[in-house]
């Protein structure tokens, strides 16, 4: 079976690359009624076909987005949305996660999710590098405080929304990302439209004209990465998704071949359409089953260096004065997206496996603390950070690394890193997943709303109203 | 010089082919700052510096626009849209054309540029087949009721954002167009940005960040041809344009080469760019100088048919009952789109240039009203439609026609259109224009609010503020 590198290069979130199968080799049949069979399938769709573990994943991936959401909601990114956005506010329907601001639910959604991608520490769908939660929470969290949403009617039209913004990626990958397109953006608003529209009810051809409205609206290009504008497009693609479902709501027709038709939005976008990632076993697979999160607050390509620095830290409790040099063989491509040897913003420590390598042996961590302008200025990192040398091994996987650490009196200390944690095959664990939680809400909800939070996050199947858990992520 | 067809193949808006000479056949130089260059230029630029003929032409563009919003503001596709986003609106900023309603600027630029395309009966750049005003202009009528903008600023932005608008299509067209994007909300979201950026007074910095904005947000796909989505990619694209510029007034950063860049729109979105046509010449040619109006309600490939037939009628004074039959030779294309020869309803005569021979005998006319149900259904029409007959001609052009009409008497007459009215050879006059504008705002405002608002566009350039136009536009 032929195999295929997944790469993720965005600027901000690094990069990380993985051989898996690819789902076919074989000429692909001609799409027939892909939109079509789409709607029907999500219109049917109930929570109880799907597996326990998958509505765990979906939880997991809830807890994430939650935390990065209020981790971002403060940053001079969410604070120029608003700013620029204020003066247009709807009525207060809907939560601004991390403040004190309601705002209509259009508003909220992009709002939200501009926030959730601000830090690029949220969940992500390695097989296409789409970032699942941030368009699909971000609309659906902002309808449920306009209409009652029960927790498993949540849960299931955020797999359902994961489900097809992931199955249309898995679709166009790696073609779509190649061309320039930012594909959490374009196929986030068909996960958001979908999702919504499954919350609103929608028949056949009202969600058929719903993915129409979300074909035409594709946000996202690569070349925005490393500014604000990145964070817009998982923002933009919920409201633009939100938008869809309200307009086939309303009965506003669209095409009924959006996505496979000629002028539809696979041929338009990308030079690949893999159908039958779109329609093959649908309802038998989940694709949020394959969400990652990050465990670090950069870009993925450093993880297998930071997850050894702090193991190698942690079993011989080694501390900076004690280490004489870090060594470290990784991939070209690592040192291509992260090599910067001197940084001097939090921004620049994400674009530096040196500083990603010092800085976990000082601070033991690497969150949005460790790449903050504190830690990156700080002496006995930067002095560290001068004793980090990189050689390239060819042999490794950009998910990989060998670390050689030599103290001053000549001891060396190897780990080789197969899987980062925070990878599929080496997944972060729940506690993994509070403790970023946690940290991300430190200081922005309150120390009594933190634990209430985390809670409703892990209840949602069970949930009788998910405005409850919506409004818990403000601090008004 | 090589020459180069020019296609109009809107499913509504038919087709219509002129050979003008291509730009350039040579080899495109690279980029350079393209992006930087079109905002320095936007931010410096000053009506004193545009010849008369073309602010004269802005004006009948404005008209224009004002004449096919109100014709549509009362459509189903505008009141679904309002049904939608009703929860939603902000404070009562800005005026819906032709409706009682008053909303936030953000949705006022979004539905009054949907009602100006649902007839699909607004300007033409025919180089490009963009429909220029839409997006511009409903960007900015909006935005003039939220600050002070006096009729010469607005007259400025409204030249200088249809000549991005048109410049960006340029570069692009005819391969965009081909992969099959909508082109007027593809480009219209820059002319949108930049007109709407222009009078928020940004920076060149500000200025780049919209555009980069705007790049990262194209509307449109032609699969959305023939639906009400068609008309909101118009409106979207305003919408986007105005959200570009409110977030880069608040320094929300973007790519300073959103244009350009391998990953930027012009890259990505297409694979033609022809580079000078963004910025040769950039302030002594003026695209909005090659803008045309359509006469006829109707795809522009009818528009030869029914410029001789109603030709005819009034010299000869012609009546159905007298006329054994009509024949047109006509370039291969006008059937391929419009050789519906028994349409049932409004719409479908749309696409039947068999009904708009017949109608154009029977009515004089060719507006709405002889593309509605009625019209279509009246039997006199529908007897003289079942003696039009059709034959191929390759020696002729997509807008030109043989007509030859026999009498019962066995008499013949014949016309040759080689430039239908409309087009840029045989502009529509401003007492046309008026006509036309007349007919669209009947029923719609009152009989004494028709005059005042024709003599506010045509008055645009002198008005201290403009909101006074948009007010005029209400029926509230």
């Amino acid at each position: 079976m032929k195999r295929r590198r997944f790469l993720a290069t965005s600027a901000l979130a690094g990069s990380v690359a993985f051989t898996v199968p690819s789902a076919s080799a074989a000429p692909e049949p001609p799409p027939g009624d892909v939109t079509g069979l789409l709607a029907a399938y999500l219109v049917g769709a109930s929570l109880d076909s799907v597996p326990a573990a998958v509505r765990k994943e979906a939880s997991r991936t809830l807890l994430n987005y939650a935390g990065c959401a209020l981790g971002g909601a403060r940053s001079d990114g969410v604070n120029r949305a608003i700013a620029a956005f204020t003066p247009f506010f709807g009525p207060p329907q809907a939560t601004l996660i991390g403040r004190t601001e309601r705002v209509d639910i259009l508003h909220a959604a992009l709002i939200n999710g501009i926030a959730s991608h601000i830090l690029d520490y949220d969940d992500t769908h390695l097989k296409t590098v789409i970032h699942p939660a941030g368009p699909v929470v971000s609309a659906i969290l902002a309808l449920s405080e306009r209409q009652p949403v029960s927790g498993s009617d949540f849960l299931n039209a955020m797999i359902l929304g994961i489900e097809v913004e992931c199955r249309l990626g898995n679709a166009v990958y790696p073609a779509h990302y190649d061309r320039g397109w930012h594909i959490t953006g374009t196929t986030g608003v068909f996960g958001a439209a979908a999702a919504a529209g499954k919350l609103l009810g929608l028949n056949k051809q009202q969600m058929v004209w719903a993915l129409g409205l979300a074909a035409t609206q594709p946000v996202g290009l690569r070349e925005m990465f490393g500014t604000m504008t990145k964070s817009f497009h998982p923002g933009r693609a919920a409201q633009n998704g939100l938008t869809a479902a309200f307009l086939a709501q309303q009965n506003f027709t669209s095409s009924d071949h959006g996505i496979e038709a000629k002028s539809g939005w696979a041929n338009v976008v990308s030079t690949k359409q893999t159908w039958s990632e779109v329609t093959a076993g649908l309802g038998t697979t989940w694709e949020v089953s394959l969400n990652t999160y990050k465990p670090f607050a950069c870009g993925i390509v450093i993880h297998p260096t930071i997850d050894g620095c702090i193991q190698l830290r942690d079993q011989f409790r080694l501390t900076a004065d004690r280490i004489r040099s870090i060594h470290l063989r990784v991939h070209p491509l690592v040192l291509e997206l992260t090599g910067k040897t001197s940084p001097h913003t939090g921004l620049e420590g994400k674009f530096s496996v040196y500083h990603a390598a010092a800085v976990a042996i000082v601070e033991g961590a690497a969150g949005e603390q460790q790449f903050s302008d504190r830690a990156v200025q700080n002496p006995e990192t930067i002095a560290l950070r001068g004793r980090v040398s990189t050689a390239i091994d060819s042999s490794l996987a950009e998910d990989q690394v060998r670390i050689t650490i030599t103290l001053n009196d000549g001891k060396n200390f190897e780990k080789y890193i197969e899987h980062a944690v925070g990878s599929t095959r080496h997944p972060m664990t729940d506690t993994d997943l509070e403790a970023k939680f946690l940290g991300l809400a430190a200081g922005v909800i309150s120390d009594s709303q933190t634990p209430r939070l985390l809670d409703l996050c892990w209840r949602i199947e069970s949930l009788p109203d998910v405005s409850v858990l919506a409004r818990a992520c403000s601090t008004g």
